[in-house]
């Protein structure tokens, strides 16, 4: 359905010419000088690493662009030579979102990092794309409001927006699409956009917040964000819950969604998660499948939420429910749970960590846990599983001895039926990772032809000459540049 | 900055010719037949007719498809000839969303109203557009679900979704942004698309559902929708509170939102507007500003929250706040409140009831509804204000002599004023009446240039010829047709 692109200019399908790059270069370096722009190997390489085993693909610079004005100077220098644009948040992110495959100037927001305005009786805050979840739940303390998204990582909240992340209080928070208000974003021309007010809701014309968010630097740089807030609830409720079994713990999952019971976060560890974090986080869990289970509202309400959900593990098998409001416990608890990646990557030492999630109606979630745990142990292969499962997402944590081309062939297979099990159940190849370069190819699986060539008719009129972020999410053979 | 734009055809900025329309409307009735496609003036009139001040324009032809390959059909044979396409719902937007400025074939999609798929395990229903809301909830109850979205009229799913309405329920359960997991769409070349699955959340591309919700009908025609739906809670409580000044009964939405007090719905009704409620559905409410409350979840869970509420109208002067979980009582006082907008057009017979809605973040409400007031009786109008306030969302119900140039003359600077008014407290046109024909003005000053441009492109982008309900949200002027 080429027909809905119309194509303008020639894109960025190739590596720019040496030349293009270097006078490029040559005149960033003139704007921003040594100090913020940097050719380095050293810190080239960091860019491209993609923090998984995609092949690092390191961009021609890197630059640290001070405030929104100089990412406009950076996107309109790169455009005249047509050098490619790789923004960068943290570098945190799974499916090498931040690679530059044609080369081009990574733009790393790492300066840009100063929360703007909180506008505490508005439930809002307006920051700048560098700032991270930590840096601004800490800002956030003192006045009773916290930012409830929580990736793994210290993730900078314009990669969040970027890659439509969520984390464990997805469940009841939302995910980045539900959190964003507003964005301003440098444009491919290098113009300026703003995407919404800080109207809690608004009919005003196409969605361009909602278009911006998971859009992975491929529409656009995200400059500033204004974000929702909640207050810190008046009690929060946690603790864990030991099932005999993974299905068991799911259909726990299934039935607290189902009954309506507001759960802040449940999250499951698979036995081998489990073992990996006692080891990692100096923790001694029970070694069988848990659910992380937290509850936020009053005192009384977190207490029969709590109460309610011990019920439903009883019923099917589980429990006992421990749990407590004491803040110290439950802090370490989230932080053991927040290093499962890495706790599972020191499960088998000099491996290759490849985390990849999927999302499936909640229905099917047991179903699709227990066939995939099923599929790891017929390949030969270690993953721990991790989920956040009351949304129906979880992610396996796959070890990889990469120079085990048997076990790598593999280990690409298990990946490839992940992924056609969550699409046959109705379900989506990504939760929350992202498209990137990793999952470029189940998009037409998934949606089919006509949503991906409606997604190249957009990349190609909001980026005709194809510079943003060039070979992640629509491939560029979808696009028909003439 | 037109350079984002990529024009490939020429738009139907103008009304086609005589012959293409009438050579569609041949080809329409040999594949329709009589009984669903109509050239009759009433049914036309009917559904040109914009439920505002408007002047209604009337499309060639109305069609009644029974199923997406009907919508296909009538796309194709409509783009091969250039002409307008119009979807309709029931035809009960407030911005001239179904006109047809330029003539063209109304898409009328009341025959596809099939409930499709109930999942009841997931929270999740698939329906044809055509499905109104309370139609889905009568075929919900016995389930023990419902869908809470609720415009005041009994609108079509599909036009919900176009319009990215709201209602009283949003501030707890979102807007139509919120609730859609995914759509069917007909493309501008007759091609099905589909944006979503039925997973919960998903990072898998750019966010084609949201991009199609709220967008009128202007890139595509929705032709199927995976909504999310809601356990009926176990318990509900709500009910009346009053308040001595608008002004106190707006600080009391902002006290409970901001205090997170877990609100379902939480609607205010000024002095008039209660007059007006009180003589259309004979009620005996207290002649004064009134928030209309309600609650859901345990029946703990509501009393703690209804006692929570309670003390905080009274801080504010407000109460007592009477509230019972009798279902009969209820429906009553939310039938009222859904009538507003006729109880509003009672209050002076023989005028037009011009509805147009503002969202300002909450903080500014009581401001903005405040000088909203005085603006109304400097200018001498009549205008009841009903709102949404949970969302900072409110509505005037402008009564307007349409024989009175003079005070149409007002009645629009008003509107102007009100707008101007929330735009400068950093909110938006409209938070759930959409753009249509009658906001496509203020969208340059809420959004800025640069935004206006981007939905020109993506309007280019996926409806080069420029025929999917055109003279609406985009203003044709602004995409560079060549």
């Amino acid at each position: 359905m080429t027909s809905l692109a119309h194509p303008a200019a020639a894109p960025a399908s190739v590596r720019p010419s040496r030349s293009a790059v270097e006078s490029v270069i040559a005149e960033l370096a003139q704007e921003f000088g040594p100090n913020l722009l940097t050719t380095a190997g050293s810190t080239r390489e960091q860019h491209g690493n993609t923090a998984s085993w995609l092949p690092s693909e390191a961009p021609d610079a890197v630059v640290f662009p001070q405030c929104t004005a100089d990412v406009q100077k950076i996107v309109r220098i790169c455009a005249a030579a047509g050098v490619p644009i790789i923004p960068f948040g943290t570098g945190t992110s799974l499916e090498g979102q931040i690679n530059a495959p044609f080369g081009g100037i990574c733009v790393d927001t790492r300066d840009m990092n100063k929360v703007l305005a909180v506008h505490a009786e508005d439930l809002d805050v307006v920051v700048e794309p560098g700032v991270t979840r930590k840096q601004l739940n800490e800002y956030l303390r003192d006045q009773g409001l916290f930012f409830p998204l929580d990736p793994g990582a210290d993730a900078a909240l314009g990669g969040m927006a970027a890659t439509r992340c969520s984390g464990t209080n997805a469940v009841r928070y939302g995910t980045m699409k539900d959190v964003t208000l507003a964005l301003k974003v440098v444009l491919a021309n290098g113009e300026l956009m703003t995407t919404g007010t800080r109207a809690k809701k608004s009919a005003a014309g196409y969605d361009l917040t909602r278009l911006f968010v998971g859009s992975e630097g491929t529409l656009g740089i995200i400059t500033e964000l204004t974000l929702k807030l909640h207050g810190i609830p008046e009690a929060i409720a946690g603790g864990i819950c030991p099932f005999p079994t993974v299905e068991a713990a799911c259909n726990a999952v299934i039935a607290t969604i189902q009954t309506g019971i507001p759960v802040a976060r449940i999250e499951l560890l698979d036995q081998l998660q489990v073992k990996a974090v006692n080891a990692y986080s100096k923790l001694d869990l029970p070694e069988v499948p848990l659910l992380l289970v937290e509850f936020h509202g009053s005192e009384a309400g977190v207490a029969e939420q709590s109460a309610h959900f011990g019920e439903i593990a009883q019923e099917l098998g589980g429990g006992p429910f421990d749990w407590a409001t004491r803040a110290e416990d439950r802090t370490r608890l989230w932080q053991a749970r927040h290093d499962a990646y890495w706790a599972a990557g020191a499960l088998r030492r000099g491996t290759k960590s490849v985390a990849s999630d999927v999302c499936v109606p909640i229905s099917r979630l047991a179903e699709c846990v227990v066939a995939t745990q099923e599929d790891i142990a017929a390949s030969n292969l270690v993953a721990p599983i991790v989920g956040h499962v009351g949304d129906g997402n979880f992610h396996l944590g796959l070890l990889v001895d990469m120079d085990d081309a048997d076990e790598v062939k593999r280990a690409k297979a298990l990946l490839e039926r992940l992924v056609e099990r969550a699409l046959a159940m109705d379900g989506t190849c990504t939760g929350e990772h992202g498209v990137g370069q990793g999952k470029m190819k189940y998009l037409k699986a998934e949606l089919g032809a006509p949503a991906l060539a409606a997604m190249a008719a957009i990349k190609h009129a909001l980026d005709p000459a194809g510079l943003m972020n060039p070979g992640k999410i629509v491939p560029a053979d979808l696009v028909s540049w003439t």
